[in-house]
This record gives structure tokens, C-alpha cells and sequence, in this order.
């Protein structure tokens, strides 16, 4: 059985399952869920996963939902090639987790909202930014970005001076961000972040994704 | 070097940590971050975790913060002791990384802030609860436990028959939720949500967690 991601090319995290499968050299189909039309939220959608998102991932031994967790399985179950993306070493494995949870759980709570009332907002309701919403959430943001700035100025990458799957965790988020958020600034101010930006987002496994369809 | 585990007995993600090593039989010492009087926003913290929040995890190998990366490299790091917290096979594993990244992103979104606001909010600022906050968050609490419902009826524990890492990190928040939020009704009125945190809060492991310190 081919690997199967059940999502469409538009979704973050579906684009971060795509982009941990092509660091991996792994092939796939991508399944589209025509959400447009609400099937994510259909019975057989569900059956898939009952929380009615994307992506979901299929191959021979498992069904996953959940980006995260997607992205450490396809992680570990090709660990034999492409780009290693925990490290090394225990230790390497460690911080990798560690920088995932932070994108998890700080980076993702504040640029989520930014990107849902900046862009994605307007196009599913028509309706214009939450100004209260917006102005805690670039705080919460600014604060966490300047950690990310004192890190990366002590290594070139988030868990040290490999690229991992805690960098590549912050692709689809930043990605709308700096093209559709109007505070790209919030990243490019800060040297280091915008320089781990540039290099990241260049890599093939990020081109391909957001370029994934055209041709 | 003994394990240090940096936090107070008090604060949820330090129980979570406590309640790992004891699963997996880890002799651990507790150090005191006195957080009544700043001490976790102090430089020498600052230099454990720059976010200002415990736990910190350090040994020998490494020093580390996020709790759920804390738990995952003990639960690695002690596999062939104490209880197996991944379960046996890479399926199992998937599932139990899928069921964390869950409570991250679902449950512990919506569970935190009712816990703040009906708890931790009186003891820190002396106020009251936001009533539109609990509201939004009972509603979002309610659809993920109508998922952890269905689930738990097919399976005894989240990611399977087996308790895993994914059912331990619920420990902390459904703690306090169940005994100071006043709507424990929320677990109790679901059957098998009801009898899987009976189950898994009567587990040793969490028992010494909550009676940490007093003899």
C-alpha cells in the first residue's frame, strides 16, 4: 500500500506531513479532502479522524491523524534515509522534542491567530482582523521570537547546528506568515530568525510542498 | 549526577515529570524553584529554560524543558524499566505520540484555561473568573471529550489496551479540574471517560505525585 496523506496542498499542517515525506524521500499520494464542501467533517472523513481535520496518514501499518505526531512516525520509520531529522545522538533526539513541544505549544498559539485573523479570516468570512485578538497575540509572539533569536545566535538551527523536524515544524505557519500577516517584520528584524528563515524555507522539501500542483 | 527535576510539587507539567520517573522507577531529586518569589524569571533559571517555566529536566546527558519532551526522553531513555510507556510496537508507538499531540493541541487548550479561571485566577490575582472564557471553553472541552468518549469505549486506554505516556499526560490537568473547577461533571457524566481517569489516577505513579512531600 502506498503512503496516503489525506489533505489539500493549502492546509499547514497537511504542507508539514508533505514536507517531513519529501525530506524523507518518500513517496506519496495526496488524497484530497474536498473541505470546501465540508468533507472533512463527512462520516467517512471521521472514521479517519473524529476531530474532522487534516491531514491524515495512511500506509500499510498504521492510520494517523494529528501533524505532529505524523511527522515523528514518518521520522522514525525512515530513519534509514534522506535527511536524519531527530540528530544523532540521545541528547540531539532530546532537544529536537524539546524545540518541537516549543513550537507546539509557544510559537504555534501566537502565529496560528495572527495567520487566521490577518488572512485566513477574510477568505473563509469576509470579515476584517479582531484588532484586540491580533495586538495580544504579537506580543505573545514578540516574546517568544526573541528567544528564538538568542538561540539562533548560538546555533544555526533550532536543536544545534543540524537541521531537524523542530525547524521543519515551523514551515507552514511562517510561511503565511511572512507572505500574507503584513508583520513579516516581526521576522526579518531579528537577524538570526530571518537568516534560519531563509535558509530553511529554501531547502527542496519546502520548495516542492508550496509549489506542489503547478507545474 | 542524580536526576534533577527543577520545578515545585504544585505546578502541573513538574507532577506530569514526577509522575513518569515514578512509572518508569527513576530515583529523581526535586529542586525547589521558589516561583512565590520570582525565582523561575531569575537569570540563573533563565539559563535552564529562557521561557521562565518549569519543569527543567538535567542529567548527566542533558538539560531540558517542555514537559512532554521531558517525559519522552525519560520514557525512552528508562525503556527496559518500569512500565512500558509507548506501548511495543512502532503502531503502538504512533498511537501514543498521536494521543499526546491530542492532549496538546485539544485538550490541554481547552482544560488549562478552565483551570485558571475557576482555580489558579482567585489564588494568583484574587479575582474572579471571566464567565465568556469558561463558557468558550466548556463548549470546546465538551466536543473533546465527546471524541474521548467514543474513543475509551473501544479501546480501555487512549492509544490502545495499554496505559501509555498519552493517557499519563492528562494526569495534571484533570487533577485539579476534577477537584476545584466544579464541573467534574464534565468527566463523571461520560462513562468511560469517567472510569478511565478512575483507573489511571489510582496508578501508584500518581498517587506519590500528589502526596509528594507529606508523610
Amino acid at each position: 500500500m502506498a503512503v496516503k496523506v489525506y489533505g489539500i496542498p493549502l492546509s499547514t499542517a497537511t504542507r508539514n506531513a508533505m514536507a517531513t515525506l519529501y525530506e524523507k524521500g518518500v513517496e506519496f499520494e495526496l488524497v484530497t479532502v474536498n473541505m470546501k464542501e465540508g468533507a472533512h467533517k463527512r462520516p467517512e472523513h471521521l472514521k479517519l479522524n473524529p476531530f474532522g481535520k487534516v491531514p491524515v496518514y495512511q500506509d500499510e501499518d498504521v492510520t494517523l491523524f494529528e501533524s505532529r505526531a505524523i511527522n515523528r512516525y514518518i521520522s522514525t520509520k525512515y530513519e534509514g534515509q534522506g535527511t536524519p531529522l531527530f540528530g544523532k545522538t540521545p541528547s540531539e533526539k532530546a532537544l529536537v522534542e524539546q524545540w518541537i513541544e516549543v513550537e507546539g505549544q509557544n510559537y504555534y498559539p501566537a502565529m496560528s491567530p495572527l495567520n487566521y485573523q490577518l488572512f485566513f479570516k477574510k477568505m473563509f468570512s469576509g470579515e476584517g482582523p479582531d484588532e484586540a485578538i491580533v495586538a495580544t497575540n504579537v506580543q505573545k509572539l514578540n516574546a517568544v521570537l526573541d528567544i528564538y533569536e538568542a538561540r539562533l545566535a548560538e546555533s544555526k538551527y533550532l536543536a544545534g547546528d543540524f537541521f531537524s523536524l523542530a525547524d521543519l515544524s515551523h514551515y507552514a505557519q511562517t510561511e503565511y506568515f511572512m507572505k500574507h500577516s503584513g508583520k513579516s517584520d516581526l521576522i526579518t528584524s531579528r537577524p538570526h530568525v530571518a537568516s534560519w528563515w531563509e535558509d530553511i524555507s529554501n531547502r527542496s522539501s519546502w520548495q516542492k510542498t508550496i509549489t506542489y500542483g503547478s507545474s
